[in-house]
């Protein structure tokens, strides 16, 4: 893995801190400093306007924005959507006898920010040196309110260290922001008003019609002036402050942001609501807002926690991620899902892929089951589209996005879109997952059912029979490794399909017996027939699943064994990102891989192979892979933990906590890798926690880093919140809340409860 | 094959006949009536200008316009080059008591056009009607001058049938054409003058700067006033002519088209030649160009007719087909190619494609060497172009474009440009070709080696051994069956690159042989190494060739035997075409095949297959072929009477002559499908002639379908004119001129001299 850490960071265990400002690395330190609270997500920009390198980035979950695609054939989609960037309400000016602040231009010394994960508030400070000698010291501090998710509130601290006078400084909410990717704006305001002590703008794209209100209100310290500023797509104040030499002065700034997509409101009624809405929120205040936001985030610690001892880089870097996926994602709002880079940056387009249901899920699963829920619900919500796709592709059933951000499909190459069919049994995985992990089966009954049928119903006529074997398989798709283009037979898309198949086949026993009425309704609805039932269970039987029988290694697809081999430690460094380095083309004849593909479902599954058949495999295919998606290391990890590899574990897992806070893959500047952020979760708890989910029993087999002293996690099992704790000796699980549990602890099965059990590493039970 | 013909023309052996005006059949009867000179090429709009369903098309070989594409990834195209719609030289208003002619608006009768094959002139009739009473018969004629490339002819003849009066005709030439494809124009204009009895205008495409000249100079027979008329983009004159009851008037106009592409000209330069150009050629007058016309098409016939008795149909068909081809290229012309719409329409955007050396090369091969060694030196021309296109795709040597109008790639789908390796081997089977027949080996050492040489080092970059097999092939690539989009080991694709690496190493032994010093100058400035001719000649030897040694059927690439079976008769004509009524991904997972593959290398290289074989291939793959390319049907009849099945070889041949005339694909309105028409030649020639030009010696297995009395073609075999004629009993065999020449006929070699041979098609020699 030619991954290599640029290390500038201080290390902390509960805070990201950078001192002193690189502007090289400024893009990256913006997508690292982003805040987020899943409704909305701003980058670390600096808010006082920078002529450097930068990417103002302002996003809302599920704001979207539209654009024609070249389609030359049918099936290929037409428009793709994507995350706009949104309106700049951080937006501020700072003016000094003459001078105006910018650190492209300025001179200005201790510089220094952090993000405090504790308190959620993210913090700037420098010391300002003007040109007549006047030198004052500033501190930026800003936070999207967790608790109110239309909130966005900034505070400035101005602190003259060398003088008293006044300080000017413009504050507004600008939507003249550019689409960077796209090399424009999108925004056309519709009102703009002052209105009760607050500004406000509405304002809407101009394709899709999105529409954005903001307003915000001003409190000062010491308040010389202030006098309205209005252009055509901005809003705001000019105020004047007084400063006085060694005393703070404070400007907050209270965002209300309310994002509307029902086109059928009129104009007047989004701006009555934004009003309302401004009204109730924006006079709070910072400092009570501030209270409410770590009371938030103390609940979160307190409940979702991982403490590793022994390993500060780690401990610091696993809480990044907790804090991160839960800015993201914590499921308040119905209707949202995670895309690639979370509300980070405009890469990936701000759209969601099967990273959602494969990567994330599972964090949500074991510590915020009703945003996991919320998830799932956001598939069943654009199931209608799912059912579109699959009849433009000549199939019948539900085809699901490979990237999305409302529903449709949004991936403009159709090798991807058309070729990757491995979301839908992603979605079915992750309800079988939840609903065994949480027993929520009235969600099943109510919803997940109907998905699996028609998932089913897809996969039922994408797949064909070949000629030779009589096996039933795909031809012309792509796996999870996208390495290997277009082929038949990918082994986890077939593998996937045939459980995806069976799980359908015994929701459909199981809500029969249960609640035969729903279900005879449910099945009237959807035209389900005995006749296709039967066709699911021939296809799942004759369902290719090819291996070689002699070394126990899956054939990732017909023919995979026969690609050119590559020795990929060969690759000069240089040549990383292949993607970049590499004709296009040439990426596809070898065998070489960019991720996991056999081995992810070795993974997933990973009850029903053995230890024997995933050695076998994973020495196969570990040295094949290029680990070209940052999704990759972790699994690697979790399976060589599995087979008792713990170094190349511990190797896997270096990097998946600090992927972003030591920009591994050299493109954090693009955003954070939010989905990959989810992985470093699993890597603990699946990798050295040893936990597998996928089975009747909840599994555990723990093992120890070497260097770490001990470590723990937080699981909700059956409703029931465990504690579970791994030292050098013991790993000790405990029941902090809800009914007893079991649980299987190095094959064996234990009831752990309140009182716990304690279990030596080396698997004799003490206590 | 569900292909219909939509018959609308009259038959004629020597004409295209078209009466009655149909507007929905305007578009398709401006491809058939399209003229061209190889220079330039104007499709038959009406050029009175025309409110109803049109497609203005003036095109210029060569002369292209550029636009970008979105690249996403490294070796993918960033521009494409297309033809560019450009000057209306025939542009013409007529108008009459204030009422202006066009078809879609004015009332008129008796509508007749012709395309005469001898004369090489397109004329239009029809009878005006107009509001106030008066009636007119009009008769427009044009033709594009194949002695001067330069020169478009155009005479308008005016016959008031019932009055006497006035005429007015705005007549010019208008650089404001749209390209429909693009829906803008792309001409701005440098320069207009009135000048020496002409009008001249320059223009300039907008990317490519290309310039293109036009001047016109007109000749009336009753001038009553004529003064000029200029707009933006326009330089034109407004006439009006006397005109008597029962006379005909007529309005004569003589462009001249100067296209340069050489950029380092300045604009004035351009213009001073174009002026000459125009005082050359302008003067000549109608009649006289119009007889040098009738001299030149008169010359063609007596060399290259082919006569079918007892099938009107097809003779006129197979006539039009060498009308075209002529009019498309007759290799007067240095440095063009091929369009596969030739220069009748903007689809495929001009761009030459393998089509030019597989399916046009043996028609100029046997009926005009110099053209098609002008066609190879078309390659030669463009391989710097291939050798950077090679390094873009990380190869060596020579990768030539699978689309190009100038030498460059300009298709913009990946999947075609990228993976399609089979116009390498094209151009090397072009040369073997053309130098086996012709003999032209200074032509061989002088350029071909050099092509060969580079084409094997892509061939040899580009390909790779496989782990199991161990053999060389080459993974990851599209044949020409473009239904198996990414497949490995192409069964053509390997067959043609083992053949090429043999001929290119035969090639050197023999110019070593023969022309030591000049060889090893060119080894030398090649770097051409005895260790790189033993890799060529290891991989050659290492190709796979994938076949069923049981049944004999090759197998078009790995794993096609196992492609899922699709009864092809049972697709509804309706979803015909099926990449506009198929999802684009569902194309590509069935044993369905576009166009022969495996059936081509077995034509290409005849003589090294046995019939056994062919006809194992012929059953296997016949059934599975869609024909959906126009190149189809007639290689299938090629084999069809080779392998002795006669109704199908006239089956299959029933479309080719008249693919465009009956509009069988039902895109004749695009365009003409220049290419296969040269496949028509090919069917009569290699199909019922039985004629195969791939080993050392030139083969005839003659046979004639059921229903023709007799038919004859001629063919030039190294330097020798041979006459061959079929009729129900004997095959007859004369040299009109130069040497006596050895064929093999019905397996029996007779040298064939001006007192020519006759074998009986039951074949024993008659005489």
């Amino acid at each position: 893995m030619p991954k290599i850490a640029d290390k500038y960071l201080l290390v902390d265990p509960w805070k990201v801190v950078e001192e002193g400002f690189d502007p090289v690395r400024n893009r990256v330190s913006e997508s690292i400093f982003s805040l987020g609270n899943e409704y909305m997500g701003v980058r670390g920009y600096p808010e006082e306007g920078y002529g450097g390198d930068s990417l103002l980035g302002s996003y809302f979950n599920g704001l979207f924005e539209e654009s024609k695609v070249a389609a030359h054939y049918k099936g290929i989609i037409k428009s793709l959507r994507f995350m706009v960037n949104a309106v700049d309400w951080l937006y501020t000016r700072i003016t000094m006898d003459g001078e105006t602040l910018d650190l492209a231009g300025s001179r200005f010394s201790d510089f220094r920010r952090e993000l405090d994960f504790k308190s959620g508030i993210y913090t700037r400070e420098l010391v300002w040196h003007l040109r007549n000698g006047k030198d004052i010291k500033l501190r930026f501090e800003r936070f999207v309110s967790m608790t109110v998710s239309n909130l966005g509130c900034q505070r400035i601290v101005f602190e003259p260290l060398n003088f008293s006078g006044t300080v000017q400084v413009r504050t507004g909410l600008d939507f003249s922001v550019q689409h960077e990717d796209q090399g424009r704006g999108y925004w056309g305001t519709l009102k703009r008003q002052e209105t009760g002590g607050m500004s406000g703008i509405l304002a809407q794209t101009v394709n899709t019609k999105n529409r954005l209100f903001s307003a915000f209100r001003l409190e000062a310290s010491d308040l010389l002036d202030s006098s309205p500023v209005e252009s055509d797509c901005f809003i705001g104040r000019n105020v004047t402050l007084k400063l006085e030499q060694g005393k703070s002065t404070t400007l907050d700034k209270l965002a209300v942001n309310y994002a509307e997509k029902d086109l059928s409101l009129d104009h007047e009624s989004v701006w009555q609501k934004g009003i309302e809405l401004a009204g109730q929120y924006a006079g709070i205040g910072y400092d009570k807002a501030a209270e409410q936001q770590l009371a938030y985030w103390t609940r979160v610690w307190k409940s979702s926690d991982i403490v590793i001892e022994g390993d500060p880089e780690n401990q610091q870097g696993i809480r990044f991620c907790i804090f991160q996926m839960y800015q993201t994602y914590h499921g308040d709002n119905p209707g949202f899902n995670i895309g690639a880079k979370g509300l980070t940056g405009e890469a990936y387009r701000g759209l969601a892929f099967w990273d959602t249901e494969s990567y994330c899920l599972p964090f949500y699963i074991f510590n915020n089951p009703k945003a996991a829920k919320s998830l799932l619900e956001f598939r069943y919500k654009s199931l209608p589209y799912a059912l579109q796709r699959a009849k433009d592709l000549d199939c019948e059933g539900a085809f699901y996005p490979i990237a999305t951000i409302d529903g449709t499909e949004s991936c403009d190459l159709w090798q991807h879109s058309n070729l990757q069919l491995h979301v839908g049994t992603a979605v079915a995985y992750g309800i079988r997952h939840y609903v065994n992990i949480t027993g929520d089966t009235g969600f099943l009954y109510d919803k997940g059912l109907e998905m699996l049928i028609q998932i089913s119903r897809f996969y039922a006529t994408r797949g064909q029979f070949g000629q030779k074997t009589g096996e039933y398989g795909y031809f012309g798709v792509m796996g999870p490794d996208e390495f290997q283009l277009m082929v038949n037979n990918n082994c986890y898309i077939n593998l996937m399909a045939k459980k995806m198949f069976e799980y359908t086949l015994d929701v459909i026993r199981q809500m029969r017996d249960e609640e035969t009425a729903a279900f005879e309704a449910l099945a009237e609805r959807l035209g389900l027939t005995e006749q296709e039932m039967a066709d699911w269970k021939h296809k799942a039987e004759m369902m290719k699943i090819p291996q070689d029988r002699e070394s126990g290694v899956y054939e990732e697809h017909d023919g995979f064994f026969d690609m050119p081999h590559l020795d990929i430690r060969a690759i000069p460094v240089t040549e990383f990102p292949l993607y970049s380095h590499w004709s296009y083309d040439r990426l596809y004849r070898y065998d070489m891989i960019k991720q996991p593909d056999v081995l992810m479902f070795l993974f997933l599954y990973s009850g029903q192979f053995t230890l024997e058949e995933k050695r076998a495999n994973y020495d196969y295919y570990e040295p094949r892979c290029i680990h070209e998606s940052s999704l990759s290391p972790s699994i690697h990890s979790i399976i060589a933990a599995e087979i008792g590899r713990p170094e190349e574990a511990y190797k896997f897992f270096e990097f998946a906590t600090r992927l972003d806070l030591d920009n591994y893959n050299r493109n954090t500047r693009e955003g954070l890798h939010t989905t990959s952020i989810a992985a470093a979760w699993m890597n603990i708890v699946y990798g050295f926690g040893g936990m597998r989910s996928d089975g009747e029993k909840l599994v555990f087999n723990p093992s120890i880093p070497e260097r770490w002293g001990h470590y723990s996690f937080p699981i909700t099992f059956q409703g029931t919140k465990l504690a579970v704790e791994v030292n050098k000796e013991y790993a000790t699980f405990r029941a902090e809340s809800g009914e007893p549990v079991d649980i299987s602890l190095y094959g064996q099965t234990y009831r752990v409860g309140s009182e716990g059990i304690k279990v030596s590493l080396d698997q004799v039970k003490v206590g």
